[in-house]
């Protein structure tokens, strides 16, 4: 399954070490200006290497726009973009061809496949996220449109919320040989009351859905989230006047449909799953063995989530959108 | 968006105060014993007024199967479930016609529709989910018989785990008017390796939209969760040795794939939205108003909440059982 | 696979001789005024024995509405539909359990499941397009509202057109113990241009689909037809002028897309399966047999695939309908 | 909807001007072994120019697999394909950018969104089925795993069956600035019994969508097709004894499922739209006009269909043999 969405769908494709990524997007409004200008910058923010705190590899990131478009303007067909793999040291990985790292899905995608391309994780690399940002600016383009933007923040690195903090636990964990965790939180402001379905289409279960499908991901929340849990009604339920909601515990989104507060979300990351530390693990035949993992890893995966969350909650507020249209057959 | 899943589709309908309620199930493997007394346990199990602490409406809910069993065995054709609503008080409702309540689906409900069925909630009633939990019941049978037992437990009510406390909230809560929320944890024992696909159709992904799609759910954890962004990779990594993993805060699921360790899920429940004490809310004219909503209503949702987050549970894991048949293809 | 349509989503079930069967239409746009007397009409058209030439079984189809109406108004949530299968003389098969009849699905139901409920061909019988019929009456009231009417007419039986001629053919086949087939024509009028996909989803490709999947139906053609493939460009091009197309050879469709002209289908209808004439066969064990099929059989099931094939323009037009409201969003 | 398939998916893309065509392919199972060797044959049988009675345009279509193969083998992983455009004389078609050509999809796509690419039909051109012949050359391979083979023959051009007469009828369509429409065959030999679900997903419904997705293809019928209707049972049904079937009129479907015997379809195609010949029409903004369309056109669009109509049935049927894969959950 790497389609997502049911009217504006995504099907992404390739692989960390092969030719290339890509997304196709199905169900593109036509008429919208659209070209490689709207998308790459997304991609550039996505990009590794650009502090010393993430990885050194230089992902040239280039999208190339092969269908969909005409003289600017997306004509309704479906808009295809890929982004060639260049710097490919396979290499690196020859030494984890037959070892399982921990963390990693390795182990799951060999039970699963019978075969996996163990370069650079293959399908289940990070690297395939860019299909993901790719996608994402173009349905950003489409909530532009409707006035809707989406913008998320790091709330913690290994539970410090402070910035200067925040950078210090990186680089201790990135002097340790070790990885470290954090917390996201996204916010889509500016949307109308309506979108989302009931039942097992309802909008924050298609969110909670698109934000847990980002690896590394191991958590959601909506509005007050777990914290929710410990309130009383009258402490969470959101009371209304005439101006409006006055507060937003329930995080823009009552029955599954948004109520037009701000939709807010947030996600807990895993800390990376590549560390120099010795690990035990298994060959693929089942023989005990150590693994250090060596190359250029980010010790932190959170400011490179990131783009990625903002992607895919973008993803879902252009597909609840569009959905949405259809109710206007006798709605005027 | 009435329907989940992919192989294994269950399609629900019903409101609260209609006819009926039920499900249609398409996909289930031919040759399954089943009949209503496979299901009925689990709907007398969901059902309200077991005890004084939830709601003493009596609502003796019956399935009938009406088509997709012939002498005892599923055939492969749809199975239609259907529940009977009986004791339909809408009377009581009729103050709340045109009011919103806070925490509910009124509001948004009717800016999507621009019509509702007020009674008790009508769709987003929590009433719906008696056909997910039918539905649940036969994915169950398919579970058991491939090994897989799936299994919930309250971990606390309002902050408190200790069993005495969590009654106690309880009753204060609804002393007071008021309404409390918890946590849920689900563990799958027993399943293979291999199940759920790459990138967005993660078995996480599929797991989070499923439990979020839950009416009062507002976090959903997998594994340590929210726990393994303030963790150190070397802490959260599940190593391995010839015995298996040496832990298992993954919560059985690596790179969207199950691993064959227990999976772990954790679901924050908000507390009840109807309580008695006053709110302010505006009226379908858009009027100021306050409400103090009377009635029967539970104070803690989260036991009834249980059921259906195991129900939701062995849907996406027969959905994904059934789904990884088609990998055997070249694979004997 | 017993859902149909992407926006507008029918789901069937139900076995000849089971307790229901039924239909949950989910997407159908809410404020619309929908009752049972918007659908038994249908219902009635489509019963047997109405006329001395079709089978005399008497089924009181009465459909009951079980949800998504609300003070007789569509809510947008799933509609479903039930109807009690109440005569059922299952014991009119039993010596049918174990015989494949020729023509029939119970050689390949048996192959495929490996069990098959056999009184009256189960989920294969006829009997099964009750749903449909119920459906396509609410995609009829849809229609209805755009100015769309849907209407379908008997080219020939037997090869007969005139219809004196044609009830002659019927009334011979069952006196000989056999049956015949003919042709149905369907046209669609007053619809808008724009409907339709490109590719895999083209308006042809869909009602080809739809058709085909009526049982009996053995051919499908759009506007012209195979006849188009005996004729010259010059021919068969639809030619404009201001007044609008100066032909209809496409039969409404281009490219896939309706064009706003009359939409014109024909199919193939073949003869009854079910005759008294002795027909070579094998048991389930693979024995040899001769089998004479008794009971009540209609000679010709033209007239009753008729509905049935307007049903499922219907369903196949509303739900084209109201995909293409999504390419409001940007068009006004 | 530019998707085809439940279980073996594929998501074409590409206008006949842009940058480049192509497919990806999800749900490939994983361990098959495949190269551009397997699909480039393909491509070439499809490519025009090869007889002096096909368009003389040099279409070299490399094909270039991006994702989804590694070492030579699926990885179950998307399967990306594209196929460049090369040549592409946009300027041929500068004239018609704002006219309507008759039997075109012209006026239809510019009804739906508005905008289109008019360069060589952009989307609806014929050349989208490159990424379609390259499909089906992947499904093709997974058929010949399994014994199964698809091949197609032209039946009939302009009513005339004799090869040296068909030639002839080719030759006096162009010289006459005219075009001819045909009628080919399809048939897949040694597929298993039981592929195929009921009701809407029958195998038989699923091939004439597929066939009808093909532009200029207006009829299809499976087996006896339209003859069928002027048949009567006792000459239609086709009887067994221990030796199989001993006839195949049905076409190898019984209610929607194969039943083992050889699958036939027949589709008719009409004549090519392209003409030399004046004809009506409209321009974009209403005016009436007079075209004659230039350039270098098939005038005889059916051995071109042919390769597109084999990898249809492909399609089809590797989708329905994958999805048969998930009733061995309990069968074995």
């Amino acid at each position: 399954m790497n389609t997502f969405g049911k009217s504006f769908r995504c099907t992404t494709f390739g692989e960390s070490h092969g030719p290339a990524l890509g997304v196709v997007i199905d169900g593109c409004p036509p008429g919208l200006s659209l070209s490689e200008n709207d998308i790459q910058p997304a991609l550039d923010r996505r990009r590794p290497g650009r502090d010393p705190l993430t990885s050194p590899r230089a992902e040239p990131d280039r999208v190339e726009i092969l269908s969909g478009v005409f003289e600017g303007r997306t004509t309704g067909t479906p808009i295809a973009l890929i982004i060639r793999n260049r710097e490919a040291r396979s290499s690196d990985y020859d030494e984890l061809r037959d070892v399982y790292r921990p963390g990693h899905a390795d182990y799951t995608y060999q039970m699963k496949y019978g075969i996996r391309d163990h370069r650079g994780g293959g399908r289940s690399s990070g690297r395939e996220t860019a299909a993901r940002v790719a996608a994402g600016a173009v349905a950003a383009r489409i909530l532009s449109e409707a006035g809707i933007t989406v913008e998320g923040t790091i709330e913690e690195i290994h539970g410090v919320s402070d910035p200067t903090g925040r950078e210090e636990e990186i680089r201790r964990a990135m002097a340790e040989g070790d990885s470290v965790g954090g917390i996201i939180r996204i916010t889509a402001r500016g949307g109308p009351p309506g979108l989302g379905d009931p039942v097992f289409g309802k909008l924050d279960a298609r969110i909670a859905g698109a934000l847990m499908s980002i690896g590394g991901v191991k958590g959601v929340e909506i509005g007050d989230g777990f914290a929710a849990a410990r309130m009383k009604g009258s402490e969470h339920n959101d009371q209304m006047d005439s101006t409006g909601f006055l507060s937003n515990h329930a995080g823009g989104i009552l029955g599954g449909i948004s109520s037009g507060a701000d939709i807010v979300v947030r996600v807990g990351v895993k800390p990376t799953s590549s560390i120099r530390k010795p690990q035990k693990t298994l060959t693929r035949d089942g023989e005990e063995t150590v693994v250090r993992i060596g190359g250029r890893h980010d010790p932190c995966i959170v400011p490179r989530v990131l783009p990625v969350a903002e992607a895919m909650l973008c993803l879902v507020l252009a597909d609840a959108l569009i959905e949405q249209q259809k109710y206007r057959l006798f709605q005027g």
